[in-house]
């Protein structure tokens, strides 16, 4: 299985495959498109797949048959390994511990052809209902520190298969960034009383530059220091810090805007590769850690999904140096994403 | 001019193209090659490029004209300016400063069709002494409070000009990376008054497994953490803070390791993509923060060069957390580097 090794100098963690070596030629496919003979996403391939810990489906379907409109199954290659403990150990200088955490797949849509752009309201509504329907289930395992949702599209965002799906990864260490979002939060509510993100949502709304879609519920900006071009936050405009809390007619509204997002991106840049990261509060755990922690994040958090459009790469200047450089200023985007129509005509 | 935004949820500081705007299309060229029909870097070219602020070419030679044997000049498209002053600034929750800096390009060699892997010693040699010299006159100015040297290498990793060059962007902020390298090694080096890299180095040559290269001078291992497959560090055995302080025959020494582990790469990966970045010392500036900070710099800190090969993509989960997936354990690259005779026959 794989173990979470952490970097003594840089403070980093990894999670490393141990169980198959690769040869070093199967790392020279990365460089090229896979291409596959049947999907394994397909309505009538589900036993390709393990079973499913998640549908939506009519009652009158069968578990791992067809007739699901979304469908949640443990990754058939998991990165970590739910069974277990983590066993933390130390050998000199360094630091591991065991792979112990969840990886689920959520398959989007029974249509292979259909990209998340591409799918109505109430479809897109469904996916979040599917995450939140995980989040609510997994986070009933006091190992996991962190429930990530996130979502690949394209070969160049880093995924080999084309059926749209989205991922939950749930991880037995808080992820440095959002530790380091938590810390930023609890730092302005210590000093000033409110939640930061409300406040930048307030100076965006004033500013204006920067917002894409406000429709009262919801807001899309491009963040002030996007790290890359067409960058986008999607956020609600009423404080939540739990994404997996919000009922149906949120998600609803969640999911209007989330479309608007996607389909302009779509139009103006012609389905472009990204990568959109749900951006949630860690499962409270009162045990953990210093008891007043938990006590005010409800107030001090907010949630968002973050989206990264992968246009360009990150060469050695931003690696080396944990600085970005981004070549369109964010204002710009979010001008030239305003004057797209988010209407798709399929 | 560009501008530094800081994001104040992330703390994360980009650097903004705010002069020319780009039109959309202009992202989606990202996604393919660059072809040039007359390379600005081979020799007879050099009116193309800014004037040169350095060269190693032989007395009866001219600036800027045929017969050097590498040669560093000012980026023709700098993403920062020399001029002016910082400026920093804050609007509501946004800080933001000026684009300034030095953004530089050593060319490594006269021959278009030759990689640094590629290179004799003593052409390797030569551009070590390029950077030596660069970061020699760079850090008389105080603004700077680093100076980072770095290779993109292939279209893959950042480099859209295929003749073989280096980069070196003077920075007005310490870069995230290196304050916390500089805070592991002065955390380790309070507790145990040793220095973090002596101690790493000694208990990876006592292990041995991730060691690719070791003369008695110079190592190259495959750190125990590492992000990537085949990810690579160079360290001096001797301990040394900075990299501008070494001399010629240390220099030589370095372009020996260096030499071996591109070449090792070049042949088991077939001349992969790949970034390196050197890490060294900030420029000691006294009148910077606290007095008693620069005082032990000197033994506490250790020069090292970190190679990332780009031969997988950071997609969402990497991005939304900060954890990093490596499919292959670094004691197996490791393996496979050092099964790999580093002799190329051109």
């Amino acid at each position: 299985m794989s173990n979470f090794r952490r970097d003594p100098l840089k403070g980093t963690w990894v999670i490393t495959e141990n169980q198959r070596i690769r040869q070093p030629r199967e790392f020279l496919i990365d460089r090229q498109q896979i291409t596959m003979r049947l999907c394994p996403f397909c309505p009538g391939q589900e036993s390709k797949t393990p079973v499913e810990v998640f549908a939506l489906r009519p009652d009158n379907t069968a578990a791992n048959k067809p007739g699901w409109q979304v469908r949640v199954v443990p990754n058939k290659f998991p990165l970590l390994r739910i069974e277990g403990e983590l066993n933390p150990q130390a050998t000199g200088l360094y630091q591991s511990m065991r792979g112990i955490g969840a990886h689920e797949v959520i398959i989007e849509t029974p249509d292979h052809q259909r990209s998340l752009a591409q799918l109505d309201l109430a479809e897109t509504t469904s996916v979040l209902q599917a995450y939140r329907a995980r989040l609510l289930d997994l986070r009933q395992d006091s190992r996991f520190r962190y429930l990530q949702v996130f979502k690949n599209h394209g070969i160049e965002a880093g995924a080999p298969l084309p059926h749209a799906h989205s991922q939950l990864m749930a991880v037995p260490i808080t992820p440095p960034v959002i530790r380091n979002e938590l810390n930023s939060c609890r730092e302005h509510f210590r000093s000033t009383g409110n939640c930061l993100i409300c406040d930048l949502l307030a100076q965006e709304i004033a500013d204006g530059k920067r917002v894409v879609f406000n429709d009262g519920r919801f807001l899309v900006l491009a963040p002030y220091a996007s790290c890359f071009p067409f960058e986008l936050r999607l956020f609600p405009l009423q404080h939540n810090h739990d994404f997996a809390l919000q009922n149906d007619r949120e998600l609803t509204d969640c999911a209007r805007a989330l479309q608007d997002m996607l389909r302009r991106l779509y139009r103006l840049l012609q389905d472009p590769p990204y990568n959109f990261i749900l951006h949630t509060s860690p499962p409270i755990q009162p045990h953990v850690g210093k008891p007043d922690y938990w006590e005010t994040l409800a107030r001090d958090y907010h949630w968002h999904i973050e989206l990264v459009p992968r246009l360009s790469r990150i060469a050695g200047f931003e690696w080396g140096s944990g600085f970005f450089i981004n070549p369109l200023p964010p204002e710009s985007a979010a001008h030239f994403l305003r004057d797209t129509d988010p209407n798709l005509s399929f």
